[in-house]
């Protein structure tokens, strides 16, 4: 027994948890920016939140020009909306993109946009926050993490500091009803990725991999609805749940090569995130299991199914493959060796071994 | 899928976290007093806190006069005292005692001690809190609640705070090794039935579920250790986390009616408070199951047991019972109707059901 578990996020969840929770919002203060995307605020989320802000006689502004993979731009953006209208806290709705960005805005309207984003030491000095996720997947409502483009490094990258993580997260399932089916299979994929990666992380412990066991539990309880293509709202609360749990279990483990080498497919070709992960985590897991069977093998119980089970089960949702060439292939290998969560991985992973994986998963 | 789930304490876990987490204590500040009781302090603890501030070049004060069942004049002994040096946090060493009378001592060091702890508004202003458990069983170490001897009311009474959350908290199972059989044992039912009771907590939900689970599992899983009299570092191991957990789940739900009985038998003769619940905690299980049979049957699904099955299992490890006259358990169980606790319950307990409990489990 060896780990270091924090998880300072309320979770409120349940139908219509932001009106019921209304109260809940005064603590924080007199003027709220709400940080969302175009279609974001169109699932009912944000008439909550406004009803919300109005019991409390609460003012607000939407700042809802986050785009699908967010840059330093907008934040900075962001941030001065922020900082013009003095706001006290911050409101995410959306997916990961808004609620990453939401992160960065509170941090940058408090500590200042000076083009170093990416590098600086984050203090506590952060606007609190309220993260209301319309997808399931991300489970940016319970990290400490916000992912950005980094064209610099032409990839994404992540900022991270305990003063990022939400004061609150609410769930309610019926934000993600009027998903379209892609981005609602793509999303659980993501969360099933993170609840995979955590327990491969060097960070995993008793706690997140018991975490992740549920999780993996719920979200795999819905996945004849995600086959079929015919969610319930049943099926809505059991993926949202569950990508909240894998949240929580990232929180504490960060994510682990897949992450990286997915982000290349995303940066360069437009791969949704959830989906990047998904064409490469099985094979990335026989890797796992060839050089590591023992803690592979937990992850297996842990799905409840074996390698064969596993990958065509990810395949029935992925549907046809992308395709890239061998020379892009190897660069990208090249790419994510260099990511940070290489060293996070409890299986030590090469070079070879990440083009390996790009070969089997996407490979022409 | 409704619930509010809250958890900010950072666990810290595993053999000699305190000296390899040495550097977490330095950002609490330069002075700290120390909670503990007498012999709390002989398990090694202490040195290793020390050593701990020692590295750090902090000073430290020790207040190690808590009493088992601590009282008001104690806690206000500490905070006297944590004024005097100018401490900037409190280190609490112990078991439920020591780890609750630190909280009061943060809370009456900042906010004054007028008389009036159990009935005052707890504001934010509360002393940061590093907890060290060495019993496995109050999980006092990650809940908002402190226990104390309330004489005018002549019981046990709890204060909470969002405030009286620890900051962190150590779990290092060597520091249990050295206690006595009978306290391992009444601990580990104390956990036990924490976790039980957050089951039928009106409070309940979906993950406090899931942790209940989590932790009876863990517990049980040193069942046959504790019955045998020998435990291993690994069932100590096994019994501290589980005690946690069960920590976090009554940190979510509250206790339910068992407690409230309980601390009559503790209050007026001084049952040990694992030892009280674990008495009556089979005949409330079996009075739930009449008037709710659907809720109860999920906490003995995650006990892997049925009814007969349980009380065996907890008669085994309590030996002889105390017994008491009836005119006594009336009484008993009409001061235990008065408790908060009892509209805690899922299962509504009228007195009548409290009087059946308490002659079932103790009577003469």
């Amino acid at each position: 027994m060896e780990f270091n578990f924090f998880m300072p996020v309320r979770i409120v969840a349940g139908d219509n948890c932001v009106k019921k929770n209304a109260h809940l919002f005064a603590a924080f203060g007199r003027r709220a920016l709400v940080v969302t995307g175009k279609s974001s605020a169109r699932n009912g989320a944000l008439e909550d939140v406004v009803w919300a802000f109005n019991q409390n006689g609460q003012q607000y502004e939407v700042y809802d020009a986050v785009p699908q993979n967010p840059t330093v731009a907008c934040v900075e953006e962001g941030a001065r909306l922020a900082r013009g209208m003095r706001a006290d806290f911050v409101v995410a709705i959306g997916g990961g993109s808004p609620m990453d960005a939401a992160k960065a805005v509170a941090m940058l309207a408090r500590q200042g946009s000076d083009g170093s984003i990416f590098t600086r030491e984050i203090s506590a000095d952060v606007l609190p926050m309220i993260h209301i996720p319309t997808t399931a997947g991300t489970g940016s409502e319970v990290t400490p993490y916000a992912i950005l483009n980094n064209d610099e490094k032409q990839t994404k990258t992540s900022i991270s500091a305990p003063s990022l993580f939400p004061k609150i997260a609410f769930l309610d399932a019926k934000y993600t009803a009027g998903l379209p089916l892609p981005v609602t299979v793509n999303t659980a994929i993501d969360a099933i990725s993170h609840a995979v990666e955590g327990m491969l992380s060097v960070r995993a412990g008793e706690l997140s991999d018991a975490v992740a066991r549920e999780s993996l539990g719920h979200l795999f309880s819905a996945y004849g609805a995600l086959r079929g293509g015919e969610l319930t709202h049943a099926d809505r609360c059991e993926l949202l749940y569950g990508a909240a749990l894998a949240g929580v279990v990232i929180a504490n483990t960060g994510t682990t090569p897949v992450h990286g080498m997915g982000y290349c497919l995303t940066y360069f070709h437009g791969v949704p995130h959830g989906r990047a992960n998904g064409l490469l985590l099985p094979a990335f897991l026989r890797v796992c299991a060839r050089k590591d069977p023992a803690r592979t093998a937990r992850v297996f119980a842990a799905l409840g199914m074996d390698a064969d089970a596993f990958a065509d089960k990810l395949a029935a949702l992925l549907g046809s493959r992308e395709c890239y060439a061998d020379a892009t292939l190897r660069d990208y290998a090249r790419r994510a060796a260099a990511n940070k969560n290489i060293k996070n991985c409890a299986v030590p992973m090469e070079e070879a071994d990440l083009y390996e994986v790009f070969k089997a998963s996407v490979g022409a």
